[in-house]
């Protein structure tokens, strides 16, 4: 039996009814959905925060769970409304990257564009598609409606920057994803990205930062002294860079966006 | 099927454990209800933010969803509480004015005073009908019992100043209901109220501005040139007052409750 | 029909994917299962306010209810995770303390340490038991599994100085549980602790505030003029100290953990 899960990440905030108005269209299309909140406090317009949280909480989920994703600066542009189907699930979103990153890292069978209106509200606003596009969307997938009926097929989609590393024998380039609140410089690489380096000793170089770091990957917080470095799998899969008790963000003056090099020591 | 669909509207908060309690009480008596939360965090004793943000969500639900909404200053005082029936579900809450713009925009069938302790917890409180009246009232509800078994009716449930506008032919009354993060000016002005006035052009005068200003009807934020301002129906269904990129609650020091003059210029 | 509900309360917040990756956990081996938010909003590490919101709602739960609660410093270390099952339902979480006050106040039946692996997510992190033991062992519990399977009986779990009060004829010694947002300043000592004082002239004695109230317990806030001190049973079921219309825990400079001894006057 299908658990009929139903995710949200947004950036809406919990104050305003947004997100009621979008579990209202979700449960009006199929009463039987579970419906859970990943996360309504992304910072507005943060795609790339979006994106992790996203990825950090999709695998988790059982199999055949639909994700609904709005972060959406363009909404009422041109951007185009997705689904992009994986080995795990949907996601149903703006085709602006936001989920990008879960999505590849479950394994992406086929994107479609959503331009089918009887899958949408009768009233498309050009401020609100959370509500008037990806809930319902989402909701009839859920009761299974075919990938195929939504619209046509299409391979363009947005590909992020955070999105991508580049991979050589001795280097690793990326980005940094997002800083937590503990100031950890969580980067876009994954565990499987990283992994030939893992029995290695590492260099580390941020934007800001000429000093480089020559470490193994830790295990855990507390296999740096207090105040230094490490480098670390996350829980979240992805290679993170912390202080042990410190800020590594501000140590090292790093923001979301900004490049990391990783190499061979 | 029926979806068993119950709403909560609250200034509660989510730190304490009221909203749970609430949900405990619902659950007990409805244990296939579906729970969704509208908001939490209107402003302490806001009866005219909680009444807009219950009239902006309540029209995306399925038809018998049961709305329960809890601002209540008065609780513990001779306030009664109430069941509004509409076309489109119940609002369950005290009778303080809370819930009217959301019933008589769905269309008041009838309204009851709570009286029958049959359907309350067993012990009443003082100080938290939310849980001990109103949540449980709503799963009874919700269950299929009958309106009229819980109390008798009344017609002279409040109907507070932002319900009600004043009209003729070539102005209308009205208030301002609620001023959003963004510094937009929603009035308690339905769209149905100012449809007459839609193809002209229009005055608008606040309380603290004797300025009028002299527009019409804007389709988008974007209609008007950066910090001028517009008057467009928002997505909620109400009148609002805006400043494209700036904010019309600074610019014209509006707050909710000011009067609201609309009329033909 | 059981309804088949977990609680949850966590000092997690709602801006991470925490929650929602215990949700998961709980969906994917109890799709079923109704999940109920108490809060998350605990102060980070603050076991005897986390004792406190837990212990305040549970009891509206239904009978069978299982509680999950997650305030936990000591993940990772050889702190145990126990399950505690009560007259009304269960109690999963760290052996820290956290949910005595709630489990004793329901009756506790017995108490195991959760040792079977099967009953955890395959990978078990040090860092987030939460969803890697607590919620998959919560959502088992929920299908029906026997207690007596997660592990060997236990007597010894930790009873923190929160979870108990010294009684004998005249005088009870307890300790403030938590400050809430009123400054009202709640004792660990539960309505049934202090009904043999409760028609008497009562002396309550704070940590900082040598000067004793002399006072009977009031029925609610307004018993007692403007700025003066009450003692009341809140509705949480626990002895308040308050001051009507001002702050109690500012007035006697009183935190959590300060001692509180009443008496007979």
């Amino acid at each position: 039996m299908s658990a009929k899960i139903v995710t949200l990440t947004t950036d809406f905030g919990l104050k305003d009814p947004y997100v009621a108005e979008m579990k209202a269209a979700i449960l009006s299309v199929c009463p039987t959905a579970k419906i859970v909140d990943v996360t309504h406090e992304i910072e507005k317009f943060s795609i790339p925060t979006g994106a992790f949280m996203l990825a950090s909480a999709a695998p988790y989920f059982p199999k055949g769970t639909v994700h609904v994703a709005v972060v959406d600066p363009g909404v009422g542009s041109s951007r185009r409304p997705i689904v992009m189907q994986t080995e795990s699930g949907f996601f149903v979103g703006p085709d602006n990257g936001l989920m990008v990153l879960a999505a590849e890292a479950a394994g992406v069978k086929q994107v479609r564009e959503i331009r089918s209106r009887r899958f949408m509200l009768p009233h498309v606003s050009g401020t609100f598609h959370g509500r008037d596009i990806f809930a319902p969307v989402a909701a009839h997938l859920t009761n299974g409606a075919p990938i195929e009926e939504f619209g046509p097929p299409t391979s363009d989609f947005v590909k992020p920057s955070f999105a991508q590393v580049s991979k050589n024998v001795d280097t690793i380039l990326g980005e940094v994803l997002h800083v937590d609140d503990f100031g950890n410089i969580i980067t876009n690489m994954h565990a499987k990205d990283v992994e030939a380096f893992s029995g290695d000793i590492i260099q580390i170089e941020l934007t800001k930062s000429p000093l480089s770091q020559v470490t193994k990957f830790s295990r855990a917080y507390a296999d740096a002294k207090s105040q230094e470095p490490l480098a670390l799998i996350g829980s979240h899969g992805y290679l993170e860079i912390a202080v042990n008790q410190g800020s590594a963000a501000a140590t090292y003056s790093a923001k979301a966006g900004d490049q990391v090099k990783l190499s061979k020591a």
